[in-house]
């Protein structure tokens, strides 16, 4: 990790910079596969799936006696750990569903939204080095209590045309059952235009890596909709004087081990702790599986020691972090200042970990500073909500005029016209 | 307007279709004027004014003089009918700040959501034939409300280098004094990159030709959010036997006169009705002043007649219309089966014209089937929701077995440790 000790604010730009993803090179090569899936349908996905994971498929879908295998190769224990997570995951997303009340903005004039899940809706869920079966939790278990009616799931199988099982297990376990062996930007391609077996949907979820991203960026220029734009994971921890360092470097571990391109960021106002958490960095990360990824992670990381806690909350949400823990004394009130950020794990018990995978908040955060405009996933992702007016004649009578005069003054005499021949009308 | 008796279902995709509007002739010019504006900053913006508008600025921002003068130029009529609508539009907005309550997903397990306004947002008004006032209502409104700090507005101006009075005194009136003399490409550039005297901002919202169209798509691959994907507006009429042909004619038009692109469905049970409507329109389109406008919007416009109502909610809701407007006897439980729709207005009373206005609805509306997946413009689109989550050391030791499982079965060792480590210590 690279310390930098007060850094002037002209150069926290630079300091807080993500690295450049240029996507340019795949973007030739994705539109290729887009076109080639519109065209050649479920053929062209086997081949793909030929191509890339190598597997020779006669039916893209999961079967059911896939689904019903994959419950008996789950370990009991894992069961119960993701049913545990299930139930906090649904507690607090059922929390966001909403009835609104009607506004009766004028006497005779109704107002009101209503919530409905988006009819069909479809997640992607990625494969490589670890099976992610969190994130089908976390994308499904929205979708569902949203109401979505077709819940379509892809995600790529390994040589011998298998899904990890956990990934099964999940899926049928929040209701998902409609699950189909594609994966990268083919299986965007699947959901955005449809297949024989795919149904087309109308917006896709989910991480993927470069491929799926730049799939997903180009059927929203078509006009599907996508959850939100894709960047690297990433954390930013604030530690003060009672910051633990042994939590703080494991909590910077657990997010370099993600990848090579993870982000890893820690601010405080105290070198002494800065150069503790480092210490300890060293020494935890010598324990890890995937050491060779997080000291990659590492070399890209920041500690930035900073004068005081105001210039501290304005650099992080400057950067507007993926994930920011709090790891001091006050963190309720630090919490308060915090207005960039996609989740804030608040105090000395609260690593970013649990809200990877239970605590009940949602996992699929904007990134890349995206937090700035972007809130992560969540019940409001798989809804529309349309507005409804609904006037008596006496309330149209009493908003008349307006309509009328602002209609002339935009010279949209027709717009006048449909309110005066209703309040002509005897 | 061409009437279809009892299309097919499979004729249905094509009838639905909207045209189809190919930018990739405005886009390389669309590239470059965000390249040269990202360059040359304000230079380029009053160099790009003089060659659109043919007006010489020495400000790009208006000054208070002119806004001064806006306000003496606005009949008082006019004032009072934007303050009406002002305070209702206000009232149904309002209504959708909503405060989120702590959920307890497990002992010791705090989970919530918080709204946060997003700090810096750009509205864009066109210029054009109309001088869009209510749109600055429709966007600044809920912005104020959801407590963005930054909000700018760039507008076009005239040859004389002036904006419409009407649309300064809106903008003034609910708050929002940035306003720049920008329009097109180069205003959606000005927001997205920020130049010497236009601040950069997360969000940019606003309707917009093709060329603004394309710049919102292309700094949106930047990571610029924007409101929604735009196409022309439309307006879809369900009309029974008690409709007022005189009415829905009177609605057909108003949306007719928008544009020569403008989309105008009609879809009725009965041909009688249908008949009648088209009398109407017929007779009513010669009084109007955008007459040449509306006839060429009624050209590509279609009435359909159906079997059943079952059969007519059903295209209704494929056609995901941006308004609908149901002429009918049930308006409450017509309304009740609609899935897909930007605003519906319910019963004889309630023209589309009032909730373009003034009724206290967003006007900003997902077009072009959109409303499948997307919602219209509401204090939502101008948030982020931050969650945070606050786990006390019981609260973590009852989760912490959870997270543990996962994160093994998943390869991430180093998020099971992030547990550990806290669990460990004494």
């Amino acid at each position: 990790m690279r310390v930098i000790n007060k850094p002037s604010k002209n150069q926290w730009k630079q300091l807080l910079e993500r690295p450049y993803v240029d996507n340019s090179t795949v973007l030739n090569s994705v539109k290729e596969i887009l076109k080639s899936v519109e065209k050649g349908r479920d053929g062209t996905l086997k081949e793909l799936t030929k191509k890339f994971e190598r597997a020779l498929l006669t039916e893209l879908k999961v079967s059911e006696e896939e689904l019903a295998n994959a419950e008996k190769m789950v370990p009991g224990e894992l069961k119960t750990a993701i049913q545990q997570a299930k139930e906090n995951i649904s507690r607090f997303h059922q929390a966001q569903v909403r009835q609104e009340e009607r506004i009766e903005t004028m006497p005779g004039v109704e107002c009101w939204r209503k919530s409905i899940g988006i009819e069909k809706v479809g997640l992607y869920i990625p494969g490589g080095t670890a099976p992610l079966f969190s994130t089908v939790l976390m994308l499904a278990i929205p979708a569902v209590i949203a109401g979505c009616k077709e819940i379509i799931l892809c995600t790529p199988c390994n040589e011998e045309g298998d899904v990890h099982p956990a990934i099964l297990y999940t899926a049928k376990l929040v209701g998902v059952n409609k699950i189909f062996k594609i994966g990268g930007a083919q299986a965007i391609a699947a959901m955005a235009y449809g297949t024989e077996s795919v149904p087309a949907v109308y917006k896709i979820f989910g991480p993927g890596n470069q491929y799926v991203t730049a799939a997903k960026q180009l059927v929203q220029m078509q006009g599907i909709a996508i959850d939100m734009p894709a960047g690297p994971s990433e954390v930013c921890v604030w530690a003060d004087e009672t910051a633990n360092p042994s939590f703080v470097a494991a909590d910077l571990l657990s997010q370099a081990e993600h990848g090579p391109d993870s982000q890893v960021l820690l601010v405080s106002t105290q070198a002494e702790v800065i150069d503790k958490v480092i210490e300890e960095v060293n020494r935890q990360v010598q324990m890890l599986p995937r050491k060779d990824t997080a000291l990659k992670a590492l070399e890209n990381s920041k500690a930035i020691i900073l004068e005081n806690s105001d210039t501290a909350m304005d650099m992080i949400n400057t950067y507007a972090p993926e994930h920011l823990i709090l790891c001091c004394c006050d963190a309720d009130q630090v919490a308060e200042r915090i207005t960039n950020a996609g989740s804030v794990f608040i105090g000395h018990y609260s690593p970013e970990s649990v809200g990877d995978y239970a605590s009940g908040t949602n996992h699929t955060l904007p990134t890349n500073g995206f937090a700035n405009a972007y809130s992560g996933v969540s019940v409001d992702s798989f809804v529309k909500k349309i507005t409804y007016q609904k006037l008596s004649k006496e309330g149209l009578a009493s908003i008349s005029n307006t309509v009328v005069q602002m209609a002339e003054a935009e010279g949209l005499e027709a717009h006048a016209q449909a309110v005066r021949v209703r309040m002509q009308q005897n």
